[in-house]
């Protein structure tokens, strides 16, 4: 044998080879648990470039230290014909989570998925609002896709002829373990891109993992306290009469209100928009928002960012806007500094400077039909794909900035976004509106660095309104949006009793929701989140076939239980809305004690338990030593520098702690030291009696508490 | 100023522009009405050349002329960064159909579509079966995108900001005729590679473009005689004896047979599959085969492509197969001839040598979870993207050539299709099974080159029963598929002398089905086919908004009234499927005289009439001077040679005019000329009575009719 042409080959195979299969992922362990790895030439622009985020370093060099969490060379990186192609291991019982907004599932393994930007649709296929290429693991790591293009996603369904640990091939025709999803042992992803960076996050938990990305993407937001109060939206062709009206009705009745959202009628044109303020509906907005603002009141405003030929801005950006309009509306190339001066400057002028509050940015997200096209092309020669992935994002960005530089903080409404948006203050909302997985989606935005609202809108019976108000209240905005219905918290008079003690207990746990967004921020713990991030949780594998008829089911395909109906809320609270029809329903406790929110009686220790709240209740559970802190009733959120009262609620056996936060509640000065977590312990006495305890104010910071008393729920 | 500044900065301007938007299309005539269109670099692989398809030119040639059906200028092709984009001119009244398989709708104007083979899911979002790159204008042309590339479609839908015929933007505030889809004047299409070409059909009329479409690809399929009798798919693990059984059944109750479906049960292991009769269901499969040959009975295979490791084949097959596997199945590479070769020498050996007439080719759509992943890759070097587009037409080409050295022709079912496949002898199935949605699929078979079955499975009641069964009667291949139901004709007591009347009726038509085949075949006339493709059918356009309630529907959608329900079989026959829980339905009738078919009444004229048939009949009509030619109701196809009685019906007031064609049936000697078209013609006699003539027998040619009577239906 010629063993010159021999090795000639055998070197031509291996070069070969090492072009598909062979290269090589340059791995930097960046900060403390978080590893970037690198594959060919990324692309520059990015969803962190995109969103300008700086990591916030020290806080995540505070967390544990842990150790990369599985074998590294089990993570294959390559790319062929300009596409990268990526690949992470999966152990055998691994679960995952997140990869976005998910309205119908929070398991992900076994998932297909194509993460792009999109109003959900109805089903689970990556087509969402915010479709975070992010993923958790139950093993306790994340895994980040720092990509602007649309992925492929094979959560764990591919199988590899390669595999390690290849599963067994099965005849159907007789043997009953035959499955339609073999095992797959890997996440393989497909980015259209010769290149990409990604990131993973240690954990040793799942929830520290979550921490890492939240900080990692700047930390999580905090919100003004008055973003933590009620909001109405109101009727959209309201005038400002009847916008005054409806804040004096809130007023008279004794309804909380902290925020009223205005509609497209207060624009001269809308969809497209003109940016400005009909003279007809509106002849003195600035008088309006001032007496308003007079009231403890703010205003935030609808808008979507397409431009109307009738706005003044319309000749100035015209050459700034993608070749494709929306609604005939010009789309502003926001990766241009000429079209952000441009529509930002129209904001300012005609809307920040006379003191509205903040934004809800609609039609960001697509529903195909209300966005540009792919084949759209943009003046900065960035991509139609590369901008509907972050054109949530850089409105976010860009519309804070408005707000940051006048160092006031705002909390909004956005319909489109993704990674890189974990702090900036908007939560996502949508038209789907099924309560049922309206509760799924606040599941999973925990996953995917971003906020959700179960909004209110309209209901088919005072039964629907109430369980939706509810859950409204339990969540990170709590909301009425009418501007179809016209709806009022006080439409179904008789649910009205509980609708209002609903929205006032909203009011009154505001130092509790406050604490826990300031925990978001400073330690990346998500103030909504899925169960499966408790310690404690375990949910027995069943594994079982939807129907054994196939005619119905062709493929006897099983399904995987999962939780996708309850939640956590803050540090202590177990949420388990009831949806309409029901008169009890399941909660799945996580091992420890749990406690009734409302009376302090113990109700289970890691075990499904039967709920039977009654109308006027949404079931709520509280974990051993929690410490809810309350303040009266108020209407509106404290100013800066008002003081209130705190009733600091202690639960169950154990002693409790807990970190309450303070700062002006309006300004950024909390990024330069301007805040304080007070310390708050209840501890057994010498006499067995509970005994309740809170840190001094600290020396020039923020002091926002009157006096502090305490109340032992568990007896 | 500096001229010559200002020029090189002009010059680079221009050669910028030029870059993204200037890029010339290459337009040549390469038949008369057939124009093709390069832009940049096409690549090499492409739908026509995976399926090995040659242009049938002569008959093309014999279209009438036409000439190019828009203005040239006003189609748009260029690359960049690696995307090719397309963009055709649309007039403002004109309506879209094709762009493949769909299920729900036939107007396709307005649509975003991602064509994608894969199982139908439950929306027309592109993703099909046979998602056909093909598209017909209502302004009578067609136009097809030969890529074998994922295709993102805006039929439509986009509007540019430098639109030729721009909308208005309006003020949805206060302007009731606000529209969420403002006009758009074109289909722009993305096709992710850096080069495509694509063809420009003309008409004059929207079927004459069809036409050309399937000339140029081949031709459709012309079936053996014996494809269009009836065929029974048994339940899924019967043994020799059970199919025995079966068939003996069909034959003493009186049944038409001229197939049986063997499931996966005859595979010694199945899904992944080893290619191999299992030895206790099948110990002498041969024997069973000719068996049932001598009845006259013939059998089809059920199988997928994916190769168990118990196969003989498994380790020849190997090393010519993808990197994933489907089901653990190794997945042939079908671009690579060891992989075809191993795998066709595998069927041929063990099944087609022995006389199986056929397959029933599955799971090579997708439906994701049952396919190889974006991410695999093929020793070929073919993407994954690529295999998936064609991997269901390469199936179809090389099982084909199985039966074509033999010169048989055989008959089957795929579950995955595309443009070059219109002349293979298979038709489309899926497990999808709603009876209203599967005639909108056979009302759009006829757009996108492919044939379909509404196949019968199981039903909830006899009505249903009835309702599908007589449906099939009137569709390319009349099945019940009783794999998982084994069910049989007379599963319904009740209602079984119907189905056996419909049963019958199907071999009585069959001159008709195999002459209106061999149009398909010979002049490219799809059998099945839309109403919209009939001349003198006429839909007022009524838009309608589907409800005014926001709260339902936030952007108050409307929608466009199309006709889904009712479709044209063959030349002259307007067939109107019954639906569960009717007992009667409107039928839209096109311009000229309508007679029914099973009585010969006049029953109306370009209008919506009410069909109030009963139970026992499907709605028929037959257009003026329709001529249908009968045979008796045989319970077998003829076969080559035999010959059979003829009834000849003609219908209506007008003189009538048909061409019955011959052949053996069976062969392929017909493309050597083998075949006649016998004119047959019904004329008024000098006394005002019908006089009916039928042409002579061409010398030399097969003669397949023994005698000849008409039947003048209408008095």
């Amino acid at each position: 044998m010629n063993n010159i042409r021999y090795y000639k080959l055998l070197f031509f195979l291996l070069i070969t080879c090492f072009k598909s299969y062979g290269q090589e992922i340059n791995w930097t362990e960046v900060l403390p648990g978080v590893w970037k790895g690198v594959v060919g030439k990324p692309e520059s622009y990015n969803l962190l470039t995109a969103a300008g985020v700086t990591p916030r370093s020290e806080a995540i060099r505070k967390l544990s230290n842990t150790s990369f969490p599985f074998v590294m060379a089990d993570v294959y990186g390559g790319t062929v014909d300009g596409k990268t192609y990526l690949r992470f291991p999966l152990d055998s019982l691994e679960q995952l989570f997140g990869f976005g907004l998910h309205f119908q599932s929070v398991h992900q393994r076994g998932k297909i998925l194509r993460l792009h930007v999109d109003h959900y649709g109805g089903v689970d296929n990556g087509r969402t609002h915010a479709p975070t290429p992010f993923y958790v693991s139950s093993n306790g790591y994340g895994v980040f896709i720092n990509s602007a293009r649309y992925l492929d996603v094979y959560a764990g369904s591919a199988v590899r002829k390669d595999s390690k640990h290849p599963p067994q091939a099965k005849d159907r025709n007789v043997d009953k373990t035959w499955t339609a999803r073999p095992y797959s042992d890997a996440v393989e992803i497909l980015v259209p891109a010769a290149g990409v960076e990604f990131y993973v996050f240690g954990g040793p938990t799942p929830l520290d993992a979550v921490r890492r990305f939240n900080l990692f993407n700047g930390g999580g937001v905090l919100p003004p306290r008055w973003g933590l109060g009620f909001t109405q939206r109101v009727q959209r062709l309201y005038n400002a009469e009847e916008v005054e009206e409806e804040v004096k009705a809130f007023e008279q009745r004794g309804y909380p209100l902290d925020f009223v959202g205005l509609e497209p009628g207060w624009q001269s044109k809308s969809y497209p928009c003109t940016f400005e303020w009909d003279p007809k509906r509106f002849p003195n907005p600035e008088a309006l928002v001032q007496r308003l603002l007079k009231k403890g009141v703010r205003i935030n405003l609808w808008t979507n960012p397409y431009v109307s030929p009738a706005s003044p801005i319309f000749k100035e950006i015209k050459p700034f806007t993608s070749s494709h309009t929306v609604w005939v509306g010009l789309v502003p190339d926001l990766m241009m500094a000429q079209a952000r001066n441009t529509l930002f400057s129209q904001w300012q002028r005609s809307q920040v400077d006379i003191g509205i509050s903040g934004y809800k940015i609609d039609e960001v997200d697509g529903g195909d039909h209300y966005l540009w096209p792919d084949v759209a092309s943009f003046p900065s020669g960035y991509a139609a794909e590369q901008m509907r992935q972050t054109y949530g994002v850089l409105m976010q960005r860009y519309s804070t900035g408005l707000y940051r530089k006048e160092n006031k903080r705002t909390y909004g409404l956005i319909r489109g976004s993704n990674a890189g948006a974990v702090s900036f203050p908007y939560v996502i909302y949508n038209d789907y509106y099924k309560h049922e997985d309206f509760i799924t989606a606040l599941v999973n935005s925990g996953f995917a660095g971003v906020l959700w609202t179960p909004e209110v809108r309209a209901s088919k019976s005072e039964e629907e309104w109430l369980r939706r108000f509810q859950s409204t209240i339990f969540s990170p905005m709590a909301m009425i949006n009418a501007w179809a219905s016209g709806t009022k918290p006080w439409s179904f008079p008789d649910v009205e009793a509980h609708v209002k003690e609903a929205a006032l207990l909203r009011m009154r746990m505001m130092p509790y929701w406050y604490s826990e967004f300031a925990k978001y921020h400073f330690e990346g713990t998500p103030p909504f989140r899925a169960m499966n991030l408790e310690e404690g949780f375990t949910l027995g594998e069943s594994k079982k076939v939807v129907t054994n008829d196939l005619e119905k089911n062709p493929y006897a395909e099983a399904y995987h239980r999962e939780i996708k109906d309850q939640y956590m809320a803050g540090e202590y609270l177990l949420v388990a809305p009831m949806f309409t029809g029901q008169t009890s329903r399941e909660v799945l406790l996580p091992k420890g004690n749990w406690y009734d929110f409302y009376t302090g009686a113990y109700v289970g220790n890691g075990e499904t338990i039967t709920a039977t709240p009654g109308l006027d209740k949404i079931p709520v559970y509280v974990k051993d030593g929690g410490i809810i802190p309350f303040m009266p009733p108020l209407l509106h959120a404290p100013k800066a520098g008002e003081q209130v009262a705190i009733e600091v609620r202690h639960y169950g056996k154990k002693n409790g702690e807990y970190d309450l936060y303070e700062d002006d509640g309006e300004s950024y000065d909390y990024e330069n030291g301007e805040y304080s977590f007070r310390k708050i312990k209840v501890e057994r006495g010498k006499e067995g009696n509970w005994e309740g305890w809170i840190a001094p104010p600290e020396k020039g910071k923020p002091n926002t508490i009157e006096k502090v008393t305490f109340k032992f729920m568990t007896p």
